[in-house]
């Protein structure tokens, strides 16, 4: 069954790590070697013509019924986060190359390519999507990665043989969600929309610093009580604000000792949404609540933008193509917004982009655990099938 | 002036230290050597006899106007904090020297003994009273206290003799009082009532971690927003309840990333009043109410004691003359509860104890900027003397 040889092929690559026992495989390390090495016997098997270009893309191309159609593109990622699952990414490009072997014999008024980006997750270099914005012709962000480059034997000069060739007909991502949506509504796949814009600010309230024993509720400035008192405006805000999620996930105390009053509270907060005005509006109003807090309270507030990355829509045309795709393969049709980040995001900016989510069991990714039904990425390779046949037919 | 003379002699004890430039003295550590020294010469120039006992508390005696009158002890502790003040514990002795040089001469129905506690701050051993605890016939809590006091240069078999002797009137301890009461009421000093009970426990709100981008509100199990909404709930109760002071002053999160939701939150809980019952209703209807937002929130909750500390009063007697000589010196009477432990409340147990509380500029203490001011160590003394006569007149 194709299904369980993609879940297999998955499974098979998160063995080549830079830890024994886990999947850890960063930018260009060295077991990328053998994922490329591995991918590429199962990409020439499917009658793909290969390379690997000079940013580490691994890059397989089956060709249309004519040399100059245009091309299709299909990928997803093969690095990873340290010790992480084996689906994350590595899916993508999996699927992909399990499309071609479905089709193979067949030729499509289209060329395709499946691209598994060296990079998405951003662990080695702090800076994420470097595989796919060589892809789209960005040049490299940082100096350390051309070495990086050159350790894995390519040559970071010919970085432009990466980026992708004229005459795209678009570009399309399989990915696991990552959350919980799809299992909490009992479908296999869903449509994404679009990848959520995301603001990340860092919020301190400072108040005073005292004995837990010996100052009396009325004349402590407590920074807890009052980031405390925040925290709940800010999911309060979110909970009624249709798609916002606002999570503040790191917090730290200062002095941070049961017997002492806490004088300083450092906090993150993460806000998304897919329409960048919402998310904008909710960042102010959830900054004038902190200011409002601490001026009640004998606080003083200090608050530091560190993101403010756009949302990105997927292209409308292809996207409609991969809903009537999903429609035609008896699928309950169910479009959402991606709250995490994506190469799609990236491409979306260079041609049309769509991407197809598949159900995470317990929404569980980033882990050992993380894992895909089989009966979903059945469904997914139905779907995408199907758009193949929708994207021939609107060329004929 | 006898109170410019306190500071000074307050100030250069601080020099005595472990490390250079701070005022760090935990139990018999070499600088209390020479804290013994400096302490010895000024008592015997006052007349009195002085002694080291077992358990390295110093001990200097100013003889009554007969050989078997009853004592009356003056203390508080030598040891300090890491990178302490000059005035935490060490003001209490000095300023019972102060008081023997003020009545020099004279010879009252009791006799006198000013006591520097070798230990109160718990920092060598984590064991809090060690000095007060022989005092009152305590055995040693752990034996790796009695290889510290060999190493001073003494001998625990005869830790007896730190016992306080028969007759024994009571005891004054004048210390700072390390919060702002006094300073918000602009007093000089206060008479301590009772020395709080406390009770210190763990909380932990145990949710799931998950993607900050990927997790819809509605499906989120944060630990941090339970735990947030709980840090609201204690501190509005400790404010609806007079006396009552609750701290959550430690908070740790899991993961703890700026993009996970919250999976587990654990917390300390610090809680003190001078009645125990008080207290006891407290924290159970606290662990109630987390319990309720646990499960309105699908979270777990645990939660485990970790001292229940039961509050101690002083003796009504003692505390009625102090607070006659407070009057009778001319200042307000302010009554109190200490929030924080000291000597008295170890002595207390086996002596009258009464205890003067002296302002402390800015509530700050266990920090190099403790202070005190000259006025109030003068106050501090006249209320001492006063409180001599009071005792002398009733023993008329």
């Amino acid at each position: 069954m194709m299904e369980r040889e993609v879940m297999a092929r998955c499974r098979a690559l998160a063995e080549w790590s830079e830890e024994p026992g886990f999947t850890t495989r960063t930018f260009l390390s060295e077991p990328m070697h053998a994922v490329h090495a591995t991918l590429r016997s199962w990409m020439e098997q499917a009658g793909m013509q290969v390379r690997v270009d000079s940013v580490g893309n691994l890059r397989g191309i089956y060709a249309g019924a004519r040399p100059d159609a245009p091309r299709l593109y299909i990928g997803s990622h093969l690095d990873t986060v340290p010790r992480a699952g084996a689906f994350d990414g590595v899916l993508g490009v999996v699927m992909g190359v399990a499309l071609v072997e479905r089709i193979r014999g067949r030729r499509f008024p289209f060329s395709l390519e499946v691209v598994g980006f060296s990079e998405e997750e951003g662990v080695r270099f702090g800076i994420p999507f470097i595989g796919s914005r060589a892809f789209v012709g960005e040049p490299l962000p940082d100096p350390g990665i051309a070495e990086a480059i050159r350790g894995f034997g390519l040559d970071p000069a010919s970085i432009g043989d990466a980026r992708f060739a004229k005459g795209a007909l678009g570009y399309l991502e399989f990915h696991i969600e990552q959350g919980p949506v799809l299992e909490s509504l009992n479908l296999p796949v869903a449509v994404v929309e679009a990848i959520a814009g995301q603001s990340r600010c860092e919020v301190v309230f400072e108040g005073q610093a005292n004995h837990a024993g010996t100052t009396p509720m009325h004349l402590r400035r407590d920074a807890l009580a009052g980031a405390a008192e925040w925290i709940g405006v800010a999911e309060r805000e979110a909970r009624a604000t249709p798609g916002l999620v606002a999570t503040v996930g790191r917090i730290e105390l200062q002095p941070g000792a049961s017997n002492a009053v806490p004088g300083l509270v450092r906090m993150s907060l993460d806000l998304r949404h897919s329409e960048d005005a919402v998310r904008h509006t909710a960042v102010n109003r959830l900054l004038g609540c902190a200011r409002e807090i601490a001026a009640r309270r004998g606080l003083c507030l200090q608050s530091e933008p560190r993101l403010d990355q756009p949302a990105v829509r997927m292209n409308a045309a292809l996207t409609g193509r991969l809903e009537r795709a999903v429609e035609a393969s008896g699928y309950s049709l169910h479009r959402m917004t991606s709250g995490a980040g994506h190469d799609a995001m990236i491409v979306a900016g260079a041609m049309p982009a769509a991407m197809l989510f598949l159900r995470t069991p317990g929404g569980i990714s980033h882990q050992p655990e993380e894992t895909v039904w089989e009966e979903d990425v059945r469904a997914g390779l139905a779907v995408g099938l199907q758009f193949l046949e929708e994207l021939e037919a609107s060329l004929a």
